[in-house]
């Protein structure tokens, strides 16, 4: 039977001192939400986003799963509960999941549902390396969950057990939300606490079972410093597979990925390389250090940097040369081109085998609109040319170096657009001893 | 009372294998001696600085502080006892510390001060996780210190003592030089060790109290090893600093900070970046991979990266770009300017709004001296121009692509200045089948 | 009497998912094969590689070296006697290693020889913090070797044994290629493995002795996970090996050295700097952030980058500058020169002192050849100016911002080649309130 997610994500994440939504912050550049929305995605035929008041962009980034307002913040039972008219009727399995666990994966939740077949209610838990102040999952003689104990409220023989609980649930929808409305908010911090539906469960006489998952599956964010622990989480975990996919990484730790980046075999990656999200490689690339790329697809055999950066709608054909301080964007590179140096190339499109000398810059924004350059086949650019978009240049045409090109270069023409050289003797550079004649300004 | 401090900075730190005195090498920005003079500024009323002969850079560093000179290397309580000319008189409690323990906080410096209320002679020990050949410090049965113990005389028992001695101490100025001039140099090499007067207080029957620090915080620097291990301490704290204040660290072991930089809320920072000293970035800005920023101001909501380099005199106003491969120095960017490509700007002032093409490059200095460029609100630089200063671009002028300007643009005015295109067909490109019948000259 | 060692580097290393022979993956920049080469170099009189079919690369990279091709895949006992023709009539020692095992060091490679006084059989064992499945050395009262066992084969009495099988071992030439031959391949693979030996020394009554080594300098790699391992212990060893010559490593674990990098005494490298095989780097020189170099000599004092890539053929005289996003290939930038901003110097010779403008080109090709451009001491190239080489520039002569020099200029004379200014009033930029009435093209 199908089954549903209600997934928290109204937390305000007060430690992370931000004005965006806790389950916004990315981790390897993908939002929180969106990476457990990805993994329950293959589990659940239906998921509910429960959310804060005024939280905009994550009703935008839950789409197209339906969101919820939780107004009043009175705790996880309470907001679980808000999910509940939005699923009305709904006779599966529903289970409750928390917006900043991200690395949760898709088997996990599989295995949370499987339980069910053995009990009435189903809940993750975990054994940290320091179980700190984690509720405590303490088990009867059978291995059943008996009951879950707050840390504040654990004497110490129940502190001193491993197994603590991931406040994930699962249960069937009448079960579970009958459940919600039966807790009471007689506690502490007057808070409907979602986790108390296990005394109700095991109150009827219904069997409670911890299925147990690693720490690392499990970890969320409340801080800055534990979001970048999820990222280094990931990360090397992208990073293992890079390498088991057949990629040398020269140096893992320095190599950032984005989730949906993807390797071919034999591709090498030089120390420090950051992948934007978007980028899919071929076999037998050589991407050098210090490059930095995103939203582009490079050919086999292509070599790229160091000092690359390719921006979104960018293409490398196959054993094409980017070099060091080159920008492309929404750029065609054909194969076997080459752009070695210090160029900037948007929104143009270089035939195969064309040379772009260093400097070469397309001039595509007049303030206004963007406009494109083509550049022909076997075309020899000079280096220091500027090229005036929209301009083209013809297969195998050559632009004279320092050119300003406005107009287009037909196929196998020449075109030259530069001043013309005065020597004048005597009036070179006396430095600080005299002041120059004539002050040439250079720069410092 | 007000207490003094006598830093030893006159160590050659053999084994650091440099011209620089040790307690010059820096940390996070700054030398290892300023940090320690930083956090006894907060602390002791007056600083005398212990350096050696020939070490102009100690003085100056040590500066408004009163320095003296160590001719003659005999010990560390040979080099404290230089000191005492200058606290003539003091009546207060004098600490001895060590310029190469720049971690020191000033809360445990304060902590040495307090004890001193309940004896007379207190000291900083520490139990270091492999105590190694420290001195011990050895306690009676009331928990004050007995004795100190060098290693090479220790017997298997001292040895086995976990708590180690730091080698700094306090206690009134009066008894302090009293006992460090009766301290002999009866060792196997002859010098005037400071811990000597432990000996001496006890005997006296004082009361000496050890007072426990963080083995961190009292970490040296004797080799470059071991230098790269106080600044990887100091980087761990501030990038938890930074994150505990709201930023967000996608990569924090690969961001370095200067000790001095101060970042807002929601200030997002890629992998891989530098920040030498003298920083200020505001709320919500994004600091892209691979930049490289010092002396800088960066108001609220800027884009910075990547490949960004900012150097001293830059202010980079709210909501504006500074895109790859970008350099700015002593240069103003208006709110919501732009410079995202292959730029050089420099003694430069560019109005609110203004965008700045590709390639721009302000030609600053004529070999002499150093020349300012103006560009005015809403001015739009076409790519690869040249500004030769000084010179001036009014609010909303325009200058074509291509062009060098050595004179002054009034507001709203176009200029343009550069060669006019001439093609010549069937002049194009041969490749290596054919020499081109004029060398176009690019580059590769 | 002098030794031999024969290379096992046959391997297809299936788990690396790669077309490059496992022994030619790189660490530190230098292959596999090639590091284990070097040692042996300092130990072997005569080294015989063992190769694969169809590996071309192997025998070029082994050259001087003796390559046999080990046709078909029958184990390592099989790939150690195909070096046996080429040795024949050898007398001395003869052990047999294997080309994943870079990090062998050649005092190891002493130490199994030198213990062949004793004994009529070594071999180099290891005690792995994680045995795993290595097969286990098991020794007699007197410490000699009773038996290699397998792992497969171990009863668990043997398994808790922790010294382990390296695989390495060293005999005279006529004894192990008599073992080798009698070597029976009746194991589950079918294979002939180099390990039966022992047994074979031992039931002639021969002394075998296993010879410890460190784990680390034994690794091997046989996945792209394991290659990056080997990298990391590498370059552990050379940062650590700079620090203690006297460069000050601002974050040792982000510099990444070729196995070949020589640094001086007081030099100083940022976070961040990759060097490519061939670097030589004389005292004091600073190098920062964000710099990659190959091939290069930098003297004394110089300061590179942040952001600066040296290619093959540069050389930095003394005290001189090469600052950001500056490339140097083939090029000598003379003692106190400056390039220190967005340029390109390929195939140069740049005289003392002299000064280099930001966004300075070097047109050194035009699609066929490459040309070299000569600039003399004391010459000033203003800014975004274009040389088209082969050019001269004279002694002191000045070169105009922006020009594009096409023909040489005279010691001591200035060259200006460049459009000249018109400026159209009223004709400024208008932005998307109104298109500009002549669309003057910049970039974005």
């Amino acid at each position: 039977m199908p089954a549903a997610a209600i997934i928290l994500a109204a937390g305000l994440g007060t430690r992370m001192r931000s004005a965006l939504p806790k389950a916004l912050h990315p981790v390897a550049g993908r939002p929180m939400l969106n990476h457990l929305i990805a993994a329950c995605e293959q589990v659940f035929a239906r998921i509910v986003v429960v959310v804060g008041p005024g939280m905009p962009g994550l009703e935008a980034a839950a789409r197209p799963h339906a969101t919820v307002v939780q107004v009043e913040r009175l705790g996880t039972g309470h907001a679980a509960l808000q999910a509940a008219p939005l699923l009305r009727g709904f006779e599966g399995d529903v289970a409750v999941l928390y917006a900043d666990n991200p690395l949760i994966p898709e088997a996990t939740l599989r295995r949370l549902l499987d339980r069910r077949t053995e009990a009435g209610l189903t809940l993750l838990a975990m054994r940290p390396a320091d179980p700190g102040r984690y509720g405590r999952v303490l088990t009867d003689a059978a291995g059943d969950v008996a009951r879950v104990v707050e840390w504040a409220d654990a004497d110490a023989a129940e502190r001193a057990v491993g197994l603590c609980n991931a406040g994930v649930v699962a249960a069937p929808a009448n079960d579970l939300f009958r459940w919600l409305e039966a807790v009471r908010p007689d506690n502490a911090k007057g808070e409907y606490y979602l986790t108390d539906i296990v005394a109700l469960a095991v109150a009827e006489g219904r069997r409670v079972v911890a299925e147990e998952a690693a720490e690392a599956d499990l970890a969320g964010a409340n801080s800055r410093a534990e979001l970048a622990q999820l990222e280094a989480t990931l990360q090397t975990r992208l990073r293992a597979a890079a390498m088991a996919g057949g990629a040398t990484l020269v140096a893992p730790e320095t190599v950032f990925f984005s989730w949906d980046t993807r390797l071919g075999e034999d591709v090498t990656v030089g120390p420090n390389v950051v992948f934007g999200p978007g980028v899919a490689v071929e076999d037998g690339v050589e991407i050098r250090a210090f490059s930095h790329l995103e939203g582009c697809v490079i050919r086999r055999g292509a070599i790229i940097g160091p000092f690359a950066r390719l921006r979104p709608g960018t293409e490398i054909g196959a054993a094409a040369h980017v070099g060091n301080f080159v920008e492309l964007k929404a750029a065609l590179l054909g194969e076997g081109a080459k752009a070695n140096h210090l160029s900037y190339l948007g929104d143009a499109e270089i035939g195969a085998g064309a040379n772009i000398g260093a400097g070469t810059i397309t001039c595509n924004y007049d303030g206004v609109a963007k406009h494109r350059t083509r550049i022909g086949a076997g075309a020899f650019i000079g280096s220091d040319a500027a090229l005036v978009a929209p301009v083209s240049i013809g297969d195998r045409a050559l632009v004279a170096a320092g050119s300003v090109i406005t107009e287009d270069v037909p196929a196998d023409a020449m075109a030259v657009a530069r001043g013309r050289q005065v020597v004048k003797p005597g009036r070179g550079f006396r430095g600080k001893q005299g002041r120059p004649p004539t002050p040439p300004k250079g720069a410092n």
